[in-house]
């Protein structure tokens, strides 16, 4: 069986029309929630000396970093809107794999329909075969690829760029195989890194890399024609185990992209059972900090693994901590972007109750799941037990949820009629004459 | 202990007169080998390809692709060059590891210095220091990381890459730190590409990077402080087995570019045993193909495994095979470029030879002996034991042999007194006042 080349075989052959309205819709969700993530993470730090070391070596300025209007070579702005699409950890997840889709696929495709116009509909076509190329990679491999080490959002995301912007440049089916060969062999990305700048690093890098993978192939630049099966290939030199069934089973009959998640809380997916668990809890008995003496989660063993850093001294840091994230839950009844400031994190009541908070690892629980009690100085106990946190696949976002969200995301940045604009274009994506119209939309009038 | 912070202190802090001159002339040595390379494979298709599908997003074009004089923005100009250099597979070998060490490194801070301006005794400094990097990194994992699948000239590269520009743009000890971090989270190249033009891209794509990790730290752009020794940074996650102590042992008084090698024939170093005992063979017994029944070679096992194509179809493919290897050098009594192109492959007389040529492992063999046998349709039997090939530490080229081996290479690109002129500056690298003379030297006429 020759799997990269089934997977070249279906991406440069697939038809639009194939793809069934419920996928087309969540795949505009999926986009509006990327954008909005894109847009507010603009002005963060982490892009701005990104783009102070980077911006003097742009080529023509095609492209649009999103949210600002910086203009630069499409490699570089697919690889900005990479970092700012995941700088507060905010973007989409498909929780079978624990990839975040959207971010090396849209930030490699819209930077190139800013150079060469393609229709809404070709643009949407493409994303969701980019989101099922990574995915599917993403599941024959996982979790032991994950387990070694590998930021999967980086290693699978490259190849989902290569396959959608090779769709869009019209490959033949033996381009796609190299261009997925050119992606395999730079696949990379460790988990090491979470927590610093370079994870959100990661999935601009994974479209800078696929948009280059592509545009290599489309000029012949030759590659193995089992990049991702060899034996010295992607999958069994980064994984542990190859379950190839995984990419091949079912293609174009079923859509990774329908299995897509959105936050409601920017952090990492692992702690919200745990965030919603607490903001239930203030919520239903008028918690507040002083009357509490200590919170105690009871958590799958990952949470305790990504998020266990005790006392994180930035913003940054607090998400990958379960105990700011239930500090601030309980003390703000949330857990966006500003609770999870540098001064959120310094926040005196909120170290002090994050001090008294404890996640005890109980192997009974699903990744989903939490049962947080919450003590009382009055002696009292109040619990609760999450089966799905809010944003879950069995409880998604609605899409005034993830309009709301959207506009969260961008205020300071752009005015409400910037965003009811951008707001719209992204339900009508798949309608749009030219895909690019949304990118010079973000900017700022 | 801290391999990462250990290395970068080591970087940022060593002192060039410390660098024993026998070191810095198997430095300008290594660079002369490596810039011929550069010159001689400028015109390949590899580059045409890659050129045409890249040159359109280049940035400011303040650097040279060596032997043409295309201008590029820093980065691409490291991609070309580290492409255009390993493109005839004929760059220098650190055997210990069978890492290509100057591609990385060279070309990555020889397009930095044709933007910031720097001597070249800080030139050869940065560039024996990125080669200490990659290098003692490379002994740490090797040989498990190879075995796993990874190509280690661009897995390691990165890391002299970052190294060496991060030393010439005066990062802190904190800032290379990171710098090598930001290389950690970009190492990749499989071996699965081995045979096309992937595996020029790869250090290509480590020099390339590499700067991107220097420039991105000289700006603040975080990364872990255990990038190479984490439970999930490089090592572990792209390794079964891990030495640190080979990375900081000795650090600053054995130096990993004395051990460099350069290779008299355009092919894999593991095939130059069985040539060289070939071309004595020959020369000795005045052999003709059409007087030879069978050859048989005793190998060790890496040789079939590397190079085992029967059939090649193309000069590529041959340079992967030890039976066409064999036949060129019975036949031609040479195996440079020209026995490795399309043509000599589809040689009537070298197809013949190559498949009466039988390449038997022998376990008792290290990776530098042979012992070749050729049968000769008059019933006599003529062999060859070589216990050290030509271009092996034990018997280097000479000065003489790299400078006419430089030659060779930029013949038909570059005319006698540009070669003459580029052979000097390159013998007095460290006393220049601007490195970047060379590149522009480069360019013909």
């Amino acid at each position: 069986m020759e799997i990269t080349r089934t997977l070249a075989r279906f991406v440069v052959s697939h038809n639009a029309t194939d793809i069934p309205q419920n996928v087309r819709h969540e795949a505009a969700r999926s986009f509006l929630n990327w954008l909005g993530c894109a847009i507010g993470g603009s002005r963060h730090e982490t892009v701005e000396r990104a783009l102070a070391a980077l911006a003097p070596f742009s080529g023509p300025p095609e492209a649009t970093v999103l949210g600002r209007g910086n203009r630069l070579d499409i490699m570089h702005a697919a690889l900005m809107n990479g970092i700012t699409s995941h700088t507060f950890d905010f973007d989409d997840t498909h929780l079978k794999t624990v990839i975040h889709p959207s971010g090396p696929v849209a930030s490699a495709i819209l930077a190139l329909a800013e150079r060469r116009p393609v229709s809404g509909a070709a643009f949407l076509h493409a994303f969701i075969l980019g989101v099922e190329v990574e995915c599917r990679i993403g599941n024959s491999v996982y979790p032991e690829h994950y387990d070694v080490g590998w930021h999967i959002t980086g290693t699978a995301g490259v190849f989902g760029a290569a396959a959608a912007v090779g769709r869009l440049l019209g490959l033949t089916e033996q381009q796609m195989v190299w261009a997925l060969g050119i992606a395999a062999t730079q696949s990379s990305g460790l988990r090491e890194m979470f927590g610093t700048m370079c994870k959100p690093f990661h999935p601009g890098n994974a479209a800078r890399n696929g948009l280059l993978a592509a545009l290599l192939a489309e000029k012949n630049f030759t590659s193995s024609n089992q990049g991702i099966e060899a034996k010295r290939g992607f999958a069994h030199v980064l994984s542990t185990s190859f379950k190839p069934e995984e990419i091949t089973r079912g293609i174009g009959e079923t859509w990774e992209i329908a299995l897509n998640t959105y936050k409601p809380f920017a952090c990492g997916i692992v702690i919200h059972p745990v965030i919603d668990a607490c903001i239930q809890l203030r919520n239903e008995h008028g918690l507040k900090a002083e009357d509490i003496d200590a919170i105690e989660a009871k958590v799958h063993p990952l949470v305790v693994e990504l998020t266990g850093k005790k006392t994180p001294q930035v913003g940054l840091e607090g998400k990958f901590s379960v105990y700011h994230s239930a500090a601030v839950a309980v003390i703000y009844g949330a857990a966006g972007e500003a609770e999870y400031s540098d001064a959120a994190v310094k926040d005196p009541r909120v170290v002090a109750l994050r001090d008294r908070t404890k996640a005890v690892v109980d192997n009974a629980m699903h990744e989903d799941q939490t049962r947080v009690a919450i003590r009382l100085k009055n002696g009292k106990t109040v619990e609760k037990f999450v089966e799905h946190a809010i944003g879950s696949l069995h409880r998604p976002m609605s899409d005034a949820d993830l309009e709301a969200k959207f506009r969260g995301l961008a205020k300071g940045i752009l005015g409400q009629a910037d965003c009811d604009r951008l707001i719209g274009l992204c339900w009508k994506i798949g309608e749009l004459e030219d895909a690019a119209e949304i990118a010079g939309a973000s900017v700022p009038g």
